[in-house]
Formats: C-alpha cells, structure tokens, sequence
C-alpha cells in the first residue's frame, strides 16, 4: 500500500531474528548474541560516574546541545586513548558516534551511491550487509584464510570491480574470531591505496585479547589517510551508551560530521561525558582486566567442550580474543535448516549464511562465548554436538 | 582526493553556520538558535531520576543492548503521552528515534529515492533541507499564509509533482513561529489522501503555547495511516537526551524500525529511560508549566520591543507558542549580506533563505526569542533595529 523507497521496500526482519526471538525464554542457552556478559557491564563505575558528573558544576550542559563532532572533554580523552593503540590522531580526525553501526552508516552515506560496488571479508559482520542494502551498493566478498584476505583475490576484485571501499574486522573478526597478520594487513593497505579503494577497519573487539601478542591495526600502517579506522565501547565499557569514533583523514571525517548533523544531531552529552570520565579515572584498562579474565575462561571452556564433544568432522577457529568462534559443519549439513531444531533443544547459534555477501556457507555457525556461564556452555555445546551428530549419522 | 558519494559531495557546513560559530562570543546577543534556556533545564529532576535508575534492580539493563523499537517502559509512556494529545497509539505503531532529526531522516529513507519529490512549506525547518538533500530528493516548497498552508498551491503542486510526501511544522512552525488552522490540516490530510502523499507531521514545539487555543495535531484527523506525527522531547526536557518518538501506521513503522536497526541499532538505554521516569513522575507537566511562564514572558518581551524598536516597514509574526518570531524586511534589504554587520554590532539571527526551498526570502530572518534573558532581548532588538534604520535609510 506504501510507496516504500528502493532501499528499504524488500528489508524486512531476518529469518534468523524472528527465530532468535524464542531464544529469550530463560531455558535457551543462546550463543547466539554478540554481548558482553551482564555481569561484565561496569554498572558501579557507570553509577558513580553519572551521579558526579550530574551533581557537577557543568551539569546543565549535559543536557543542552553541544557540537556534532562530539564533547570536547571526550574527544580529548579519545586522541590519548588512540594513541595507547598507536594511533596519532589531533581533533579534526575523529568524529563521535553513536556506536560503530552508526560509523559504518555515516561511512556508506559517504562514499557510496547506489550500484557502488564495496569489497568484504566472506563471511563478515552481518549488519554490515544490512547497512550495504539501505545504500543499495554492491556486496562483494573477498575469500579469506587463516592469515586474513587472500591477496590474491583481493587484488582480482580490487582490478574486476574497482570498489570504492573495502571493508574488514581484522582483529578478532565477526564472525570467525580471526586475527590478520601483519604482512596481510601491509599487504591490503598497498593493494587498496594502488587501486584507490578506502579502506573501513572495524575494531571492537580488538581489547579483548586473551592470548597471543598485540597486532597493531592497519591504520597504523596508513600514511596516506587511505584507512578510516572505528572503534566502539560497546564490548568493552556498555552497548547501551552507544559511544563509539571514527578516526581518519580530516575530509572523510568532515564528511562523516555533515552526515551525522542530518542523522541525529549529536550523541547524547551524558553518554559521551560517561565514557570520557570512565577513560579519565583509569576505570578502562581496570574493568577490561577483570572482564578479560571471564571472557577467557568462558572462550577455553567453549574450546574444551567442542574438543571434547564435536565430531572430528567439525571444525572450528581457536580465537585468542574477542567474542566468537567459528564452525564448520560437513559440507552437507545445513546450519540454517538445523536452527528450528536447535531452538527446541534449547540452544541457539546464527546460521553462518547470514554473515556471507553471497549467501554461501549454509554449513556454517557462529558461536558466541561470552554471554554464558562456563556450566552452560559446557551444557549447551553437548546438545549441540548431540545434534549435529544425529545429521551425520553418527 | 576522495571520491565522495553524490548525495555529500557537495554538502559543506552552511556558511550561516560558520558565521554563527563567532556568536559563541559571551557579548554576542543571540537570536540564532532554537535551543531551550539552560535555565529551563530539568537538572534537579535528571540528577534524580538517574540515580534512581542506576541504583534501582535493572541498573545493569540500562547498559547491555535493548531493543530497537525503544525500552518497553518509555514505550508505554509514550502511548499514554502521545493519548493526551488525542492520538491513539499501539505498540507496533511506535518507533523510539534519536530526536526528532532521526525521525526526519528515517522517514525519507523508508519514502524517498533519488529524484523524487517532496513538498514543504515554504519556508520550513532548514535541517530538512539538508537531510533532504543527503537523499537527492527533489525538495519544493508550497506557498503558505496566516492559516497554514496554501491550498490552492497544494493542490497544484500535488497534481504536477506527484510527491512521495509532504513534510509540515504545523503548530508553532519553525521558522515563522505559525500554526495552521483546523480546516487547513484537515484540507492538507484530504488533498494528500487524494493524490497519494504520505505527510510527515512534525511537532517538537506543539506543548509550548503560550496563549490562544490548543489545535490537534493533523495526526489526530488521520484515519487512513497517511500521517507519521513525529514528536521530540528535545524542547520539553532537554535537547541533549535524543529522544523522541514517531508515531504511525505500523508498515510504516516497521519500515522506520529497520532503518534504525541500520542506522544505530537503538537509542541509548539510560536516555530513554530518563524520559520515561520523567513522565512517569509527572514532571513532565510541572516543569513545562514552569518553562512555559518563562517562555511566555521572553515572547512578549520581544514582540514589545520589537513593537517599540521596528521600523514600520518591517513585518513579524506573533506567534501564540514555540521558540520562533520571523521577520520580513522591505524587499530590497538583504538579511543574509546583513548578517555580519549584525554579528559585528553583537546580534546574531539566521537569515531567512536558509528556510527556503528555493532560496528566496533574502529580506526575512528568523528570530528566536527563548535563550535570551528579557534585558538582552530589549537590548538586542533595540540594535537591530537600528542597523535596520541605516539599511531602509531612515
């Protein structure tokens, strides 16, 4: 009946969120979400924080407008906490927003106009591929290895397409958990800067780091202002203040804020406030310590229950840090056709095919580790095993 | 250096906005913005209400993700808010956005494509006019009077354009401070019923009158789902929260939901849930009446001077609510040119044109008369009126 836009008038609700809905009965042990565990939420400093800055001298502020770019005091307490990742930012290169989603929306309303072609990892964060459809552009997936792209490929799709972006999550990767090398990183930057792609280097997970050393991002290899680099505090401060910032070349960035001055004004002053104090008072590198230590023994505990419980024909990644795991099915099984079945046993995963540009990977699965206690991932990794293995015919 | 995306290529910070940066300047008297008083800021009442949250048994869901469609709680605030207004709402007809600038984008994302045509008031909302443009939407402006809208021109523009939609600041307009007439809305709903328009109704200042009769919004006369009434709280309790809500029919709705999902994934928790205390508590009510006194006295203050001061040949509003006076100028004097001299003699409007859809209105300005104290009122219109003298050479 309505004269819906191109963009949105075939968008509806995945499947896959619709079956989702069910996993919120109590019973369900879900790995399928990608949230920090309640019980790593810091809601004591969050208290603390918001009670002082409410009772503070400049309280009224947070309450009027402030400027697009961001609050002045966060985005002074943003350059100092990018250059602990080595990363040299001064005030025109960064731009608050309202969590990475936001940064990946305002990215797209840059650069790309309908038909633009954007290159990707395969599979690659599944919201992504949403936001891609809303700018119509053209998905492509770029094959990947244990070292991250193959540069292969990606030098084939940089030549055949000529995207104008390419986009990738190289530390701990959604959804495969994967780190890039850094050979594969240089390699991506040289690639991307010859055939004038920018590069969109999502990072939220890259704090998170439980085993194995420091990979530096890409951006830090970027002199050529070719890498917008996105950081969230969603995963390590709390989803909900929707605090996150892009950090690029000051046009991009320039560009980025007109996008933003349209798509909501500004981010809320008390949630940016929030999160320039909890860096402030040393509560960041604090509660990311302490939430560290219950993310790696819930990650280990994943690992030792699909050791122990998956057929030897499943395969998996073993992450040294963020919020995922990754399996592979037997070719013949399909993930998404099993997830009904797994609902019902009460366990739930996201069929690997919605995180593909191409809708591959129907023997997939992500696994998220972080949002159960260590007894019921052990729990629910036997079920799903059990499962898996009734399709196998074990 | 970038290849841009067509819809933000051309997209610069206004320069009115560059010239409206030196009004930060403390001597500056200015009637540029629209932001409420930061003395009419709720502080006592947030400090309260946040404590209470952060303290209270689901402190810790005001963190972790939530639901796109808004926080159940301030949802079923909004129905029975949005029911003292005489709109019937369900819960699938509600979107919580990111002030109502969100709303105005996710609305032209669901309708527009590139190319197609929307209709304003001639002049109407300037923030429109930008985020129309991040769509390429073909923006023209209907020709309006003292009653709302011209129907005539409507209808004309209606039968050659065949809009997609119709965006309205019916009650206390911005910019020129208006509200339609009952026959003009109910004339708008059947003339864009009848040509297939879906009308965007956006209302941030409806609560703010002053003085004269309560209108219901357009909303209220829509019996087909072809009006999405947008209502912000950015004017009632504070611009820095982000919250507002678009109200519709539930296609619509849906439509908007999925923009969002795209967009930001969701308003944050504790902002929402702020407002939802706030009219739990009902101080909602208490605080706009006191607002509304302090309004009220700031609105006078400025008609009585500009009464006093004014030289004859200019022509303003008398608005009965909101934040906005608009002033027409003899033709030949050139608001826009003038401004800099304004802002040198330390008063500050926005020229008129920004308002309109197709530049013209070089002799108007737009007056806000709600930041400023009584003294500075006086004293501002006082030199503007004078630097008005030497322009008509009186």
């Amino acid at each position: 009946m309505y004269d819906f836009s191109d963009r949105i008038k075939n968008l509806n609700g995945t499947a896959t969120r619709e079956i989702l809905k069910l996993t919120k009965r109590p019973e369900v042990i879900s790995f399928a979400g990608g949230m920090p565990a309640a019980e790593c939420l810091p809601i004591d400093e969050v208290r603390e924080i918001a009670r002082d800055l409410l009772s503070g001298e400049n309280a009224v502020s947070l309450l009027q407008y402030g400027p697009t770019e961001g609050v002045a005091e966060l985005n002074e307490r943003l350059i100092a906490y990018l250059e602990t990742l080595g990363l040299k930012a001064k005030p025109e290169n960064i731009q608050v927003v309202s969590g990475g989603q936001q940064g990946i929306d305002l990215m797209l309303k840059a650069f790309v106009n309908k038909g633009d072609t954007v290159l990707v990892e395969n599979p690659t964060y599944l919201a992504f591929l949403q936001i891609a459809k809303t700018y119509e552009a053209n998905v492509v997936g770029v094959d990947a290895d244990a070292d991250g792209l193959v540069i292969s490929d990606l030098e084939a799709k940089l030549k055949t397409y000529r995207p104008k972006l390419l986009y990738v999550v190289p530390t701990f990767s959604n959804p495969t958990g994967k780190t890039y090398t850094v050979e594969n990183r240089k390699s991506i930057l040289r690639l991307c800067e010859k055939y004038g792609a920018v590069i969109l280097e999502d990072d939220p997970y890259g704090r998170l780091r439980y085993d194995g050393e420091e990979v530096p991002p890409l951006k830090a290899f970027d002199e050529h202002g070719s890498v917008v680099y996105l950081t969230s505090f969603s995963k390590t401060i709390a989803p909900s203040l929707r605090v996150a910032v892009a950090f690029g070349d000051k046009d991009v960035i320039r560009k980025i804020s007109i996008g933003k001055q349209g798509a909501d004004v500004q981010s809320p002053a008390l949630c940016q406030m929030i999160v320039a104090e909890y860096l402030k008072r040393g509560c960041f590198d604090k509660t990311l310590e302490r939430n560290i230590a219950v993310y790696r023994e819930r990650k280990d505990a994943f690992l030792n229950a699909l050791d122990k419980y998956m057929p030897s024909s499943v395969r998996y990644t073993r992450p040294d840090g963020g919020l995922f795991i990754w399996a592979e099915l037997p070719q013949d099984i399909d993930a998404a056709a099993m997830l009904p079945e797994a609902v019902e046993r009460n366990v739930a995963y996201i069929q690997g095919n919605e995180f593909y540009a191409d809708g591959r990977g129907r023997n997939t699965m992500r696994l998220n580790f972080s949002s159960s206690s260590v007894q019921r991932i052990e729990k629910g990794v036997k079920i799903l095993a059990e499962l898996i293995k009734t399709k196998i015919g074990e």
